[in-house]
């Protein structure tokens, strides 16, 4: 296993270096559109049958019921809840911190103006299945949804082949008051939130990871109307090192991302040239104890260290990747950072591995991939309300504003848009 | 012209009663897919010959010159320029409130997490062309972009026969510093915003209204990574009235958005049975004095008067259709007010009409439409920021918070998320 290593790329070849691998979901709507279709007319009975298929365990209640959260209580080890419930508290205070408060503006005399966040009502929280039970992204998602107040907040993860879900994602689940857990997985869960069955409320807002089919799933209902969190890609790390940067932490740091998937993407950025082959080695040693050794390996053998010539090529090349996760091994890390414009979620020196902010540092680690991080923000309060604005105007404010509305409506020839003014100008006297 | 009035509807049929017309962007797809790609590929010569087939007229160069700046100065009278001059001020002072202060929490000792609001560096302004100069939107896109420090503002709009662009537009484009204007309209100025070309720098963000190819348009490149603004649709409006609401304003107001195209919504709610008829009347008599008057009568009459019971009804059918513009014209307008969940915008009370809204109070008019409004804001300065998460962990920091993060990395069975922490933890002793 080698991290490709890369000496002075000349700035030509940035773009093919910084790619990301294309990935094409036009050929899964077709595999992903009849799902949806069948949920839409089936409802429940299609919901079932999908999971039968899928999951290969036929439900005789699509809820998870009262009993089985009762039973999580029990299964989850002490250690294990004491972790979730401080991640909890320190997510839900970073969250709470992003309230806005009202904002009100007198923007001439007698023209008040304001904007209010209210909850999205209604949002759907999809967690992926797998091998492991992913409590963290209930954390992730269902956190900002209680502090934001969303009235029905409804998750779906798809059941074991015994029907059951982990406990731990239960326990977590209860922990923060969501009772609305549906057992369903893939594009059909996305389904039955986009367009509400017997068993799922339908939503307004549909969040969550999940393969290629949920991705297709979401891409599809979202042009029906139904809001998404974020375009969804392969996660991905960029390291910035120097000198003093400890190897085995940077290595530590780039096969926590490679774990998660063969086509995770690692970056490591430096000017210092010895860490090179110092963090090739310490990768090469961390890696024979990994128990996903084999996936991280793929992932690394796409990979890229990268020598530049000086911090301002450095900071070129950070912001023209714009990834989801950076993190800053350097002396100045906070003069680095200011200079960073296009990121998702950035952490500083050399006590701050990406895996504090996946699980438990307070900040989201619903992020946006792919170099969206241009354009996107990642999850937080702001995903889950909407910020409606307000207006009242006095007899003395239209008296004040009128006419300049009067004058602009007229040339843009909006005839009834004047009226609507100098009817009540007329009126007013 | 007659508004279908609707008498205490049953709750059954409320679903109906609020229905949008049907949109299918499917079929256009076919025809703007081959546009997108001709851009994409011969880059200015195609939108050349682009403008030269749809517009009727070709360009020697797409930029606007200097020449043509300074030539609109003059050429916009004195009485539009001072309002339009207003409008900005009040825009700009609603929309720099809107600055968010760097939020920082520390969570645990030595756990320090902050977000930060940056600037999307580069976002491309779409504006409509036809008959009239819609410097209004200019300054409803420009005024935030301006506000939130984009780095490159990139306008388009259509030419005229000429290959002129209006004076009042290049007026009010110059007066925010947004000198990158392009002639180019339609699913091929989309196009050279998203992808580039030799005059047409490639953005990360597409904002602005269109028409059905621009929408289309903008759906396709969204789905290439492209942001947008939020989903399009026609304009709507939704006017709540009591016995305090005087008819004519309510006329007035409703014909202010009939006036936009044929298939806008307007929806009058009241529990006050007279007003029905009295607005009939009023709405009879103004539609005659307006230029737009077959316009209007055509929106008109897919339009609906609804009288129910009591103001519960009134709450919850308001919530229910989600409208973008809402106006109450009732005397409790601030108690009524609170109980919006879902709207764009809220224009309270007897002197407050849309229109004051839609030009210079202060507040966006770019708006979700279409029942967006239950999970979308209308644009605003957060739809030109990212907001980006940092965190900084001192080694008192990873003390604390590691053995959270390592119970709960091996919980979810990621072993080199667990060691990023151990490793730290290891050296520090």
């Amino acid at each position: 296993m080698n991290i490709q290593p890369i000496v002075y790329p000349e700035r030509e070849n940035w773009a093919s270096l910084l790619a990301r691998p294309m990935m094409n979901a036009a050929s899964l709507f077709d595999i992903v559109h009849p799902i949806l279709h069948r949920i839409r007319e089936e409802k429940d009975d299609a919901l079932i049958d999908f999971t039968q298929r899928f999951d290969g365990v036929k439900l005789d209640s699509l809820r998870v019921g009262e009993a089985e959260f009762e039973a999580a209580r029990s299964l989850v080890p002490k250690s294990l809840k004491a972790a979730i419930r401080q991640a909890k508290a320190n997510i839900m205070a970073f969250h709470e911190a992003q309230h806005e408060p009202l904002v009100e503006v007198e923007t001439m005399a007698g023209v008040r103006c304001w904007r209010k966040s209210v909850a999205i009502q209604k949002v759907g929280l999809y967690i992926p299945g797998g091998t492991a039970p992913l409590f963290s992204t209930i954390l992730m998602l269902g956190v900002p949804a209680v502090v934001a107040g969303c009235k029905e907040i409804v998750m779906c993860s798809p059941p074991d082949k015994n029907g059951q879900i982990h406990p731990a994602m239960l326990y977590t689940a209860e922990l923060l008051g969501i009772k609305t857990f549906i057992k369903a997985g893939g594009a059909q869960a996305i389904a039955a939130m986009a367009y509400g069955t017997e068993s799922v409320p339908g939503v307004f807002k549909i969040f969550g990871p999940g393969n290629q089919y949920v991705t297709a799933a979401k891409q599809l209902v979202s042009q029906e109307g139904i809001a998404i969190d974020m375009p969804a890609g392969p996660s991905e790390l960029a390291v910035v090192a120097d000198a003093s940067a400890n190897p085995d932490f940077v290595a530590a740091d780039l096969l926590s991302q490679a774990e998660h998937g063969t086509d995770s993407q690692v970056l490591l950025v430096t000017t210092h040239e010895p860490l090179l082959e110092q963090v090739q080695q310490s990768v090469g040693k961390q890696l024979e104890v990994l128990p996903r050794k084999e996936i991280a390996a793929k992932a690394l053998a796409n990979s890229r260290m990268i020598l530049l010539k000086n911090q301002e090529e450095v900071v070129e090349m950070i912001n023209a990747y714009a990834p989801e996760h950076l993190i800053l091994a350097v002396a100045d890390d906070e003069f680095l950072a200011a200079q960073i414009t296009d990121a998702g979620s950035v952490f500083l020196g050399h006590y701050t591995p990406e895996s504090a902010g996946d699980y438990a540092s307070g900040t989201n680690h619903t992020l946006p991939t792919n170099g969206h991080a241009r354009a996107y923000s990642g999850v937080s309060l702001d995903s889950f309300v909407k910020k409606i604005t307000f207006q009242k105007l006095t007899p003395e404010g239209i008296r004040n504003l009128g006419p300049t509305v009067e004058v602009m409506a007229d040339g843009e020839e909006l005839t009834a848009h004047e009226r609507a003014v100098s009817v009540r100008l007329q009126y007013l006297g």
